[in-house]
Order: structure tokens, then sequence, then C-alpha cells
């Protein structure tokens, strides 16, 4: 089965990573785990097939629009660094958390009443707000089908993700254009939405591998990558370069999403700065001016740095948890991806 | 533990099935379903709370708008009728079906734009479009965390009643204004669209009591009663009274969602008046003298004959389905429900 997309989804992955300190170990590990996600990716193709066209259409150009893959990714490298030499017994529940993931984008989407999604028509602008509502529907019944057939602490643990999840989420919208969200609540909605389902696919791998002792370390690498990864994320998108990333710059400014970035400058802002970038925030329309005024003002403060600080603690928090893990380049391909994470430029 | 509304819910239902002929022996199974009811309402309530009190008030809040239980009374009364003294062991995954109920319901809400559900706010009226994309996704996984104690074979039963359940949306909304859609397709949407899940969980019963030789029955009884209770809502939109149903009259109509009775309308006219039904049901908006309208011409059909028969017919089915169950008050209440399906008024 060959897969190019994935291959190169993997190759610029592992590149990354390697980039700094290049290592023939790591690189003889590409093509296995080539055919990892590609083993995955069957699972997910095959999943989202039925008898109606247009829903299958639909759920399958969902998750087609590419992404980095990074939650199945992890678990086939955590899985091999467990010992395993066969992911199969993984592949399933790493399509289903890759499901899950997808079905909130698509749901994000309706909510944001989002035109693109990675350079593409998304899937409400595609198929119409009943497809994305009930293709998102789609996604999530799919994945706890792939999910059925671990053990029941397995499903509970992915459903408990699927819960936090959807609290992150509520949380995130309910936290829109305002900037008193502060530090703490940010690292608990991100924790929520994103570091969750990571941490619970993560943990699952010990799981299904049976090997009690190391569940609770490979969650907390999970989680602390997760969160180290939004991160790099908000920051991407003030300091990125779209070229490299393929989306526009300023987006959770203009649509008024609080970032550890934008919380931090608030609260390091005084007077009248502190005034002026509360109003550009909570402004529904943002023109470029405000845009790069709020940008400019984050500039005054040192939320940059505390920011990369912060994403530089958690992936060192996620190391930590690989510590328990047999030494082998499995194991340092997962402390590769932890430190890619936040080298990203894309 | 005492639930009133839900008391009110069985004493309605069970006395709606025994009106014509009181009999002693169904009437004293009543404090038993309430309780059940009860029972099952408890799995609900405590299945959906969680620490962030909006999703939770959310989803709370979709489960309690009413509704007549039929889902998890049948799955109660079946239990028992195989024999079952206590329906401990099938109440979480009746929650578990009731709960996907209401999340569809919750994202039909969205998908159409309703202002009100059974008389009030509906979800996304109250909790604002993410409210009800999230709190649908929210109910979803806790149903599927309900369904996780269960067999692989039971969880794929109901996942694959969801998976129809999302393709029977998807076909209506895609046959929507279109009445070329015919009796046929019809009965196809609505099996995937309501009788599916309704059967999926009365088969369930059986596989949870262990009983491989009555999972076929019991799901033919759910998939017959499941299409009959939809076509009587049908025939209720355009023949009932509101004062009874409390929805007011020609909502298919007026969404352009096709009925077994306006297909059959539709095929049954012909020349000026067809043409006239045709270009009235694909009004977008219609006014009171276009509903008015739509009813004299169905009227002038056999449809409405056709549509009751057809009823009937399903309900025969059903009772077929029951043939092979032991004798007793449970199998009487069985069958009662299914023919007070087409005969309740609301």
């Amino acid at each position: 089965m060959t897969a190019p997309s994935l291959d190169s989804a993997v190759q610029s992955w592992v590149s990354a990573v390697l980039t700094d300190e290049p290592s023939p170990s790591l690189s003889s590990l590409l093509p296995e785990l080539a055919q990892d996600l590609s083993d995955i990716e069957e699972h997910i193709v095959s999943s989202l097939r039925c008898p109606y066209p247009f829903l299958a259409e639909a759920a399958t150009y969902a998750t087609a629009t590419g992404g980095k893959r990074l939650r199945a990714l992890l678990m086939a490298v955590a899985f091999r660094a467990l010992g395993a030499t066969d992911t199969a017994p993984i592949q399933p529940l790493a399509a289903a958390i890759q499901l899950i993931h997808t079905a909130t984008l698509v749901h994000d989407d309706v909510i944001d009443h989002a035109e693109l999604r990675r350079g593409k028509p998304s899937v409400p602008r595609a198929f119409g707000l009943p497809g994305a509502v009930v293709g998102g529907d789609y996604l999530f019944v799919r994945a706890f089908q792939l999910a059925a057939r671990y053990t029941p602490t397995i499903i509970l643990r992915c459903g408990e993700a699927c819960a936090d999840l959807a609290q992150g989420e509520m949380m995130q919208e309910n936290s829109r254009f305002d900037l008193t969200v502060g530090r703490e609540r940010y690292l608990k909605i991100v924790t929520l939405k994103t570091a969750s389902i990571v941490s619970a696919g993560l943990a699952c791998t010990a799981m299904v591998r049976e090997e009690p002792s190391r569940v609770d370390d490979l969650a907390e690498y999970g989680e602390a990558v997760g969160i180290a990864f939004q991160i790099q994320d908000d920051l991407l998108d003030v300091y990125g370069d779209p070229d490299q990333t393929g989306k526009p710059l300023y987006s959770d400014y203009r649509e008024g999403i609080p970032t550890l970035l934008s919380a931090d400058a608030h609260a390091e802002l005084t007077g009248r700065e502190r005034t002026e970038f509360e109003r550009l925030f909570a402004l529904r329309r943002k023109g470029p001016a405000d845009l790069m005024r709020l940008r400019e003002l984050t500039d005054t403060t040192t939320a940059r740095l505390r920011a990369e600080r912060e994403a530089i603690r958690q992936v060192e928090r996620g190391l930590g948890g690989l510590r328990g893990l047999p030494r082998g380049p499995y194991r340092d391909l997962l402390e590769r991806i932890a430190k890619g994470v936040i080298a990203r430029r894309y």
C-alpha cells in the first residue's frame, strides 16, 4: 500500500526533527513509520465507507485535507518504543483518535463559519451545513466503532478525553474576546481541548501493550507535547511565515481567541496601552491596522519570551515522562518529536 | 428516586394503549416500568455531569425537554419480556440510546435553525451555536461511554445504527423540497433515520440477556415499530390536533420534508394539480394559504389511507417478531405499545 502524501508527511516531520543533528539510526526508521501511517490511513479510509455516497464523500474529504497526523505518528512510535515490532494492534485506535480530531475540526468550522481549512474549502463550505454537522457526527461514530474492539478501560479513557475536548471547546468559545482569561485558564483550556486526546492515545498504547507501569508516563509525555504543540501553533499564528505555515497570520487575534501570548501581553501591559489592547482585541471585526497594532503591543512585552519558555518547560516535562522507557531509537525519536514540535516553523 | 414527569410519561403511554380495553394485569406493570424509566433517567443525568457547568447544563437541558422516552420504555419492556426481573443490566444501554436520540435532535435543530423544540427554546437558541454543536457531540460521547461496558458486538451494533442514522439524516436533507423521492426511498430514509436505532436497542436487549435466537425477532419488532411511529408522526403533522401534539401543523410541508403522505399524494395527482402540488411544496417560504392548499390537494388523493395502511402493515410485521417470545404480560404490553404507536393522537 503506497501513500505518497503520508510518506511526505513523515518525511517532513522526521526530517524536521533531524535537521539540526542528522542521525542515520533515526533515518532508518522512516520506511517503517511511513508504512505504519499508511496502514492507519487504510483503517481510516475503510471505516468511512458506507452506502450513501454523499456522507462517505464528506467524511473522506474531511480526513483528506492533509494535517500532520501527529497523533497517529506519536502512537505508532510510542508503541514501537515499548518494544512492539508490529503496530497492527494499535492501528484501529490510532485511526479512531485521528477521526475524533477530524470530527472536532469539522464542527469547529461549523461554529466559526469557516470558509477554508488548510487552504481548501472547509467541509461546511464544500458540503453545506447539514453535511458538516452530520458528517462530523459520522466521523465520531466511526471512531467509536474502531475503538469498540478494545477493553472498556481503553474505550472509557478515550471517551473521557473526548468529553475533555468538548469542555475545552466550550470554555474556549465562552472566553472569546475576553483577555482576562489569564495564563492558568489558558493552560486548562489547552490541556482539555488539545492535549487530553493526545495524552489518552499515548496512554492507551501502553494499555494495549499491557504495560500498566508505562501508562502514566506516556500520558504525561502526550499531555506535555500536546500543550507545547498548541503554544507553538499560537506563536506561529503571530510570528510564523504564512508561506511555511500555509495559514494567514493573526487568526487568533482576529477571532478573539485568547492565547498564552495575548493573555500574558495583556497581563503585562499597563495604563493606556492595556486599554487599547483590550479594546482592539474585543473588536468583532478587525482591520489590518488593528491586527498590526495588537502585534506591536504584544511585542512591547515579554509575552513571546514567556510563551517560548512555557513551551520549552512543557517539552522538558514530556521528556521526563520518557525516562522510564527502554532506551533505543524509538525512544530517541519520541524525544526528537517533542523537541521538533516547538522547533517547527509550519 | 421519584420522577413525577416520567411517571406521567409512562402513565400516559400505558393508559393510551389501555384505553380501548382496560386490562388490570397490564396496569399492574405500571409502577415497575415507572421505576425502570426513573433508573434509566438517573443514568442519563449522572453521565452528563462534568466540571464545566455550561456544557453540563446545555446537555442536561437537551435531555430534559421532555420526549416520550419510547426507546427506553421499549427496551425495558422487552428485557422483562425476555424473563428478566431486574432491568439494571440494560439501563446504561437504554440511557445511551436516549442520549444518541437527543444528540441528533440537538444537531437537527442546528441544521434547521430551529427556535423551538417541544414548545421550549431549542438548544441552539438557549445555548448558542457552539453550545449546540459541542453539546450534541458531548451527548454522543457520553452515550458511547455508557455503551463501553457492553460487548464489542453490542457496541458495534449500536454504532452501526448511529451510522445508519447519519446516512438517513443526510438522505433526508438531500431530498428536501423534492417530491420525486417516492415511497421506497421514503421508507429507506425512515428505516435509517428513525427505526434503525430503535431496532438496535431492542436487538441488544436480547444480546444482553444472552438469547441469540431472539435478536432478529426483536430487531424486526423495533424496526417496524420505529417506522410505524414515524408514519404516525407524519400523519399527525397534517391531521393531528395541535392542542394534543403540542406542535403546529404542517411543519413537514413547511420545511419541504417529503413524507409517505406527500410522496404518495404527489404520485397520485395528475396534470395541473400535480404541477401545483410540486410548485407549492418546493416553495422555501410558504404562507398559510399554501399550506392549506397542500393539505387540500393531499386530501383529494388516497395518500392518507395508504399511509395509515402502511403503518398498520408495519405494526403487523412488528407483532410477527414477538411471536417467538414467551407469552406473558410484558409480551402483551409490547403488542399494545406497537398498536398504541399508531393509535396515539400526540
